[in-house]
């Protein structure tokens, strides 16, 4: 019995966190409230107050779920990935696009939304190291570096800094043409190092 | 005659300048207007909106400027830079420390304000291919890097793009250690890309 009703639960809990994704890079903080994201994913106030007793939880809970679930589907395509060069090329790529999308835009509005908010501050701090963490470990295995060689665990954190830049630089204009060539680049430079 | 009244309103419209970015950084882009402004600068309102007749045209001639100014005392060091690797490393930890600085997180809040407010975004795409450009010319400069050789100007690119990444990740909490390690380690294989 209580079975559909946790999966209905469930439902609804994942519709209000796509929708704070999607309204958060749309209209940034200032206009991301519970109610607007309730309206938007077609959920009740009350139901969405339910999950998310306030603004801060419902937002930090949407990053971290979405996040999650792309660093997921990343890693299951892990095995497909071809050696060699090829390999670092694909993975650096992928990490550029990744950080170039909606989600990355969602986290920035609350980044810099928690720069002067200290509540919220207090909320995205830790949420940051638990996404800088799964990141960093991923792109690890997904290079299969050897962090114990020298340089190598730098490469791979300069990787991650690097498409949080082209993340920035993608904000206001369409900047893929030049962050495809310069990961290029940057990808023999990585691989290099790696291989070194 | 009318020489010391433009001093001093060159003065005024420098003090406003500086003001906008303090607020900016501090507060955010909501807090952040042309009244309050004014009044952290010493300036009645009035005088602030001769200057500037709205919130965009301030906070973005802001930026602008002190943006030149610190390129401005960048370039004025050059000369006295060490060669070699030493340079390519003073050259890169300065970039470093310039966007994780409180130029880079009042300029970031624009930014990302201009994300979800069009007339902002008219006025924050120049301006970002303005500072961009300006910040490329003197990175050429100071690393003494040939753009013609293959790779190097993605190189330069990338370097900035890293600074971005650097400055996103030093927003909340204190990076600079970890930002110092990572750039030693981007300064030799930039280095060893500027000279193969």
């Amino acid at each position: 019995m209580g079975e559909p009703r946790q999966d209905r639960s469930r439902a609804t809990r994942r519709r209000l966190l796509d929708a704070a994704v999607d309204c958060l890079a749309e209209v940034g903080w200032t206009g991301s409230t519970v109610s607007v994201v309730a309206e938007r994913a077609g959920v009740s106030r009350g139901a969405a107050q339910h999950h998310f007793p306030t603004r801060e939880d419902l937002f930090t809970a949407a990053i971290e779920h979405v996040t999650d679930e792309r660093l997921a589907a990343m890693r299951a395509e892990l095995p497909s990935l071809p050696p060699g060069l090829a390999r670092t090329e694909h993975v650096v790529q992928t990490i550029g696009e990744m950080y170039a999308g909606k989600l990355f835009r969602a986290a920035l509005q609350l980044w810099v939304a928690a720069a002067s908010d200290e509540p919220l501050r207090a909320k995205v701090v830790p949420l940051e190291a638990h996404v800088g963490r799964e990141a960093h470990r991923l792109t690890v295995e997904a290079l299969g570096a050897d962090e114990s060689r020298p340089g190598v665990r730098e490469a791979v954190q300069a990787t991650l800094d690097l498409a949080r830049g082209f993340g920035l630089a993608n904000l206001l204009t369409d900047d893929a043409k030049r962050r495809h060539r310069v990961l290029t680049e940057w990808a023999s430079m990585l691989h290099a190092t790696l291989d070194r």
